[in-house]
């Protein structure tokens, strides 16, 4: 693990680079604004931690009323529980008999849910669970459109459902009903039309587990794309939003959700500026993730860079800005969450002066 | 940190995953080829660590006739210090006060050069060696084709090799010229072609030096795609290829060189397999990076993922694989570099079983 690349009290230009930036002021208004518009009005708000990894984020989300978080990954859970975290969701499927060990041993000591869409894995979760002792909460993953994990057919929720509830060391909780895919559409019309479809399949879930006398507590799902489209339909039950506490630039392309700010920015150094209009600067995709595009400039939004390699971001300059070796620069990444997983710590500050040190917890936590 | 995934002497089947897994056998043939090629011959090998981030690795080079190692930033050289690495070259611009205070330091316990190619930036580096009584070594970059960091003009190295000449604290060096481009180019008539313009470069370098009476000990650069080529040329003096100890995807798209072999694969294991045709793994974007192109199933190479997200892995199966939900996988990633970046540990393997795990030391090096 690095250094942290500042300390309490440093005024934002002794900063080392590339570091990731927290503008506290905004990122506490962006929580504010999802606790007004979700737990304010009565429904539960479980944030994905896949986006930020860190313990203190969490926090600053649980005292604003979220219920608990998600993780994507039994050693994120893990990272979140150390940190003091005591209400979990691994949103997504676990398999391999060491994770299985893991995530049954974590829920001894957490409310843990997991997702399953496999009736063989379920078994296995049984088992690892009842070996040490521990009751897990399952939700039955059904794809809504994304073509990734989940049932493809709501109706077949059903016998997997009824394997879990007659498992002693399993409670079956509801669905997992997320597209992801939905997240990054361009339009509202088209993240519309995506949630109508996602949610004409979770009315048929629900239908059928209600007409085999099946309860179904939870529905989860959404992210900080949709999520006011899926709180419109009335299904959802529990929302899982991670990208709104930061944003990034793919989102801002996507124009909504509006309210939200670009809380984080990567700050880079120019190490060389070897022509007129040219430069490069010290943020390359090991400090910025460009898997949902190029990072642009926080100056100059719509101004992406023009090539990353793996330790140089190349800037064509736009006309009026020019700069020397040594300036720096904010960046806006493409796509926040493997942004945050390729850094050892946030640099949180507040009018100038840096206020905070946090560790990403979770960094490099694929287990 | 996370713990490692496995435990030398465990067989491979329980190693956790996503792991980067290296087939010691096959990593330590390549390592034998390129002493053969090179070092055999009497050039010498400076292996660039942005590629493995690995003490153990840079050892083993070393034992085979390297004479140092390049890194891309001064943490991770800092760190194959630390590992017991005593000859390394930044083979890149550092700017910023806190990082030239750290590359002064460095420079106090190992033997260091790094590069330069603005004035300014290196009368920083000669006041922070100076300030610690430390001497550095002082390639100056050419751009000699990528069009990324260097000078555009060759000629220009003649002024900036006295300014460095004259600083008691700096060495001048000689030449950085490395086409990072190049190695990426689709055929071998390309890289030629590429190599050939970059050699005309070095010329002219090398010729005002001469004309000015400034020796130039060095001449550094070429990578794994390219290095035949600039040995042929007969300028080069320090060769400096990182991938050709994992190698990758995107080098086999090359078929060059075709000697080396993929020694470092990601195991993964199915976490959903929904539909017929269609599975699921737990290797994404966070643990095999996509800016080269999606991976690849090692025991299908022409068959590549068909997407990705943070966490998850989509695989259309080819005609005769059938996976079930913890079958586990290897992948051969598109791009080595920023997918080892991603991972705690190399998880090292011979006829099956686990010999030993191997930290990426300078994981997350990116000051």
């Amino acid at each position: 693990m690095q250094p942290p690349p500042a300390t309490p009290g440093d005024p934002l230009d002794q900063v080392d680079t590339p570091a990731l930036l927290v503008d506290l002021d905004a990122f506490e208004r962006n929580l504010d604004r999802m606790t007004a518009e979700t737990t304010a009005r009565g429904l539960r708000l479980r944030p994905h931690a896949k986006t930020h990894k860190s313990a203190d984020v969490a926090k600053a989300q649980i005292a604003r009323g979220a219920v608990g978080l998600c993780c994507q990954k039994v050693s994120e859970a893990e990272a979140l529980a150390d940190g003091g975290v005591t209400d979990l969701l691994v949103s997504n499927q676990v398999a391999g008999s060491r994770k299985l060990e893991r995530l049954a041993q974590l829920a001894r000591r957490v409310r843990l849910g997991v997702c399953v869409d496999d009736a063989g894995n379920a078994a296995k979760i049984a088992q690892a669970a009842a070996a040490v002792g521990a009751e897990i909460d399952v939700l039955i993953e059904i794809d809504v459109g994304a073509g990734r994990c989940g049932l493809r057919d709501p109706e077949a929720v059903v016998p997997l459902a009824q394997q879990i509830a007659a498992a002693p060391s399993l409670r079956f909780a509801g669905l997992q009903a997320y597209n992801g895919t939905a997240q990054h559409l361009r339009t509202l019309e088209q993240r519309r039309a995506a949630i109508s479809v996602a949610a004409e399949t979770v009315r048929r879930a629900t239908n059928a587990l209600s007409a085999a006398g099946l309860s179904c507590d939870t529905v989860g799902g959404a992210g900080t794309g949709t999520y006011a489209l899926e709180m419109a339909e009335g299904l959802w039950t529990e929302l899982q939003p991670g990208s709104y506490c930061f944003m990034d630039a793919d989102y801002a392309a996507n124009g909504t959700p509006p309210s939200y700010e670009q809380s984080l920015t990567v700050l880079t150094t120019i190490m060389s500026a070897p022509e007129p209009g040219f430069a490069v600067c010290d943020a390359g995709h090991k400090a910025c993730a460009i898997d949902s595009g190029l990072p642009r400039l926080a100056s100059h939004p719509s101004v992406a860079l023009i090539g990353a390699s793996d330790e140089h971001g190349n800037i064509a300059l736009p006309s009026g800005l020019a700069v020397s070796v040594g300036d720096r620069l904010h960046l806006i990444p493409g796509h926040i969450d493997p942004t945050v997983n390729l850094h050892d710590w946030y640099v949180c500050h507040r009018g100038g002066t840096v206020e905070a040190v946090w560790p990403v917890t979770a960094r490099g936590a694929i287990f």
